[in-house]
């Protein structure tokens, strides 16, 4: 499973590699802009992503790590949720596993400085997803694709 | 329930209010620093934290305001921990109060701009307490008594 976490929007991918083959199991967005407070937000994200684990077995967890952007109450705030998602590697026993943003760029386009447009065609093209996405999804997806290409090889190649 | 939360030390205090008086029901310190990974750091707080609450019928959480220091993977890690304690909350249905540095010093010594000496010294004279203790500890209990007097009056005055 790749998560994108953030307290508005919280976007993930699960993949399961089956004998030589990759698959798309579920991939999707947290709507957390609805809640009111940080703590129910919180609360939310939670529930989601452990419910999540829980439902589709998920044995390992790849995150992106994060740089120190726009203003420290939003970086704390991603730290709040990041604690959430530590919480869960450590509760389900997961594997957790962390990509730079240019780690990610690389594995998935072959270019560390691609755009986001670049990541999401990849991603969409490679899981024949026709619809767009947010990118809080597609670079979740590419996030839990570097997470396999880091634990084997995840295209059959 | 005060806490002052760390990555290798969570300082924490208790209070309770019976009638007009106050009284400080537990306080220590988790040692987080044995734990190996931060994984498990995590859901070790989690779980101390948790178990605290839910022990002690804890109705309210006190934290501080934290500011951003030292540097940027510390403050992050920082966030990890605030995101646990919002989660609990968010659980076990707490009020949370966040008060700046500058309030619990106010709100303990009179004056905003004491020492962690001063404050230690206020909260180990008003509980009897003898022994010195970590620095978490006294801030964490002097931060439960600001989210008390926040609530009304513990001091019966």
């Amino acid at each position: 499973m790749g998560v994108d976490p953030g307290t508005r929007y919280a976007g993930y991918g699960i993949l399961k590699k089956e004998k030589q083959k990759t698959f798309l199991v579920e991939y999707g967005c947290l709507d957390v802009h609805k809640k009111k407070c940080l703590v129910d937000k919180i609360g939310a994200i939670y529930e989601f992503i452990f419910d999540k684990v829980s439902a589709c077995g998920v044995t390992h967890l790849a995150l992106e790590t994060p740089f120190f952007y726009k203003n420290a109450s939003t970086f704390l705030k991603l730290g709040y949720v990041r604690g959430l998602l530590y919480l869960i590697a450590s509760q389900k026993d997961l594997i957790l596993s962390e990509f730079s943003p240019s780690e990610v760029k690389q594995g998935i386009t072959g270019y560390g400085k691609a755009t986001k447009e670049q990541v999401a065609n990849v991603v969409l093209k490679l899981f024949h997803i026709k619809t767009p996405q947010r990118d809080d999804v597609t670079d979740a997806i590419a996030i839990a694709l570097c997470g396999l290409f880091n634990s084997g090889d995840p295209r059959g190649n």
